[in-house]
C-alpha cells in the first residue's frame, strides 16, 4: 500500500491520538504527513481546551471548515460521569480524534480516561506519531534508554522529594535505571540548584530545554559541573534526567 | 521561520539522531518531512547496521547517490575504543547523523553509546521526531502516562523473573507507575500465557503488536479475560504494558 491508496481509503472508526507540536512553527517539522491527512478525515474530537485544538487544525489545514466539527473538552475540570458518553460517535462507527494542548495525548494529561474507556469497551485505538519531549530528551541525553522511568512532578514537600530523590539514586545505582522528570518553567533553576546541592558530583543531570523550539538545548553534565555552571531555564518548558 | 527558510539554512553542525519506521511502507507515515530534508544535508552517519541504514536513507530519497556517504557500523559488535573517533567529521565542523535498525536511535540500542559521547565532549545532540512502540504503545493502552517505566527484555531464569513481577506488582500498587516490558516474538505467546497465571486476575494487561504496520493491535484487558482470550503474537513485534 502506498500513501495515495492510503489517502483515498476511507478511515476506518477508531479513536485516533493526534499529536501536537511543542513548539510553534509548521507542523511538517514534528508531525508526519499522514497525521494531517487523518486528521482532515475525523469530525469529532475530544480535546483537552477547545481553543488550542481549533488553532492546531487550523494550523494542519487552513482551509477546514471548523464550524463542521464537533468539540468536546476532557480536562481535570469534567465530571468522570461525563467521560462514557464522549465515545457515543464512535460506537455509532464514526471515527475520532482526541487532542491534547501539547505533546502526545494519554502521556501526561486527562486523555488516557478516554482511551482506558474505549479499550473497556472493545473498541479500536490508534495513536499516531509525534514528538514528546520525555522520549526526545532520553535520546538526546545519552542515558540508559533500556531502562528508564517518568515520574512527572517530584513531590513539593522536602521531606517526600529528599525520600523521592533517594528511590531515584537507588534505581539508578542498583538497576541502571534513567530517571526522568519535569517541573514548572519559573522553578527549574532553583531544581537544578536543589539536584546539585543535593546529589553526588559523579551522577548526570540532563537538562532538555525547549525541545523542538527555536532555543532548543540538551545537555548532559556531572553534578559537578552544574554546581559552577550558569544556566537560565526559567522561562522554558524543560524536562530533567538523571544517570550515573 | 517558515519550512523554506528552514530548507534553504545550512545544517548546524550536531549529531542528529534520524528514527526509522518500525513497519514497510511510505516514510510519511511515521517521519515529519523535516527529518528527510535534514538527512539529505548529512554526509557522515553511525548506524547500527549499514546495510539497512542504506535502506532507509534510498526510502527516504530515491535519487541520493549512497556512495557519497560515509558509514560507520555502532553496534555490539563495535569495540568501545573504536567510538571516540566515530565523531571525528562533528568535531571538524560537519553534521552527522546516527540511524539504528528500527526506532528511535539511543532508546534501546548501542547509539546512546555515542550520544553520551558527544554530550562529555560537548557536541550539539539533536533529536528527531519518529515512531517509538514504548510511547505509542503507552498512549493506546489507557494506563497512567503520568509515571511509568520501561524494563526492555524480562529475565529468562524463573526466579529472576518472578522476582522482577513482583517489582513490578509493587510499583504498579504503590507508585502508580505503569510497567512496560518487551519480548523476542517467537516467545510472544508464552510470555502472555505466564503473565496471565502468575499475575492477580483484576491486574489489566495491554498487548500492542505491530505497531505502525499493516496488523497493528492495541488491546488492553484485565488478566482473567486474557485468561480465556485467544492469541496469537508468535511473528509480530509486541510490548506488554501492566497497570492496575
Amino acid at each position: 500500500m502506498n500513501s495515495e491508496q492510503i489517502d483515498t481509503a476511507p478511515l476506518e472508526p477508531a479513536l485516533y491520538l493526534f499529536p501536537v507540536p511543542l513548539s510553534s512553527g509548521p507542523t511538517d517539522l514534528v508531525l508526519p504527513e499522514h497525521n494531517i491527512r487523518f486528521l482532515m478525515q475525523v469530525k469529532h474530537f475530544i480535546v483537552e481546551n477547545i481553543r488550542s485544538a481549533r488553532r492546531f487544525i487550523k494550523l494542519c489545514d487552513r482551509s477546514i471548515d471548523i464550524n463542521t466539527l464537533s468539540f468536546v473538552e476532557l480536562n481535570r475540570h469534567t465530571n468522570p460521569l461525563d467521560i462514557p458518553s464522549m465515545l457515543d460517535p464512535l460506537t455509532a462507527g464514526e471515527p475520532m480524534g482526541v487532542i491534547s494542548e501539547a505533546g502526545c495525548p494519554a502521556i501526561a494529561d486527562p486523555g488516557a480516561d478516554v482511551v482506558a474507556l474505549a479499550q473497556r469497551k472493545g473498541l479500536k485505538v490508534v495513536p499516531l506519531v509525534g514528538p514528546s519531549s520525555i522520549l526526545m530528551g532520553l535520546m538526546g541525553s545519552g542515558f540508559n534508554g533500556q531502562s528508564f522511568a517518568f515520574a512527572g512532578y517530584l513531590p513539593i514537600d522536602r521531606d517526600a522529594r529528599n525520600a523521592t530523590l533517594r528511590t531515584f539514586r537507588q534505581r539508578i545505582e542498583r538497576e541502571a535505571q534513567t530517571q526522568i522528570f519535569i517541573e514548572t518553567p519559573y522553578r527549574n533553576n532553583k531544581l537544578i540548584a536543589e539536584l546539585a546541592e543535593a546529589l553526588p558530583s559523579t551522577l548526570r543531570l540532563c537538562v532538555a530545554a525547549d525541545i523542538t523550539g527555536p532555543t532548543e538545548s540538551i545537555i548532559t553534565r556531572p553534578i559537578a559541573d552544574w554546581r559552577k555552571a550558569k544556566y537560565d531555564y526559567s522561562k522554558t518548558p524543560a524536562i530533567f534526567l538523571l544517570y550515573r
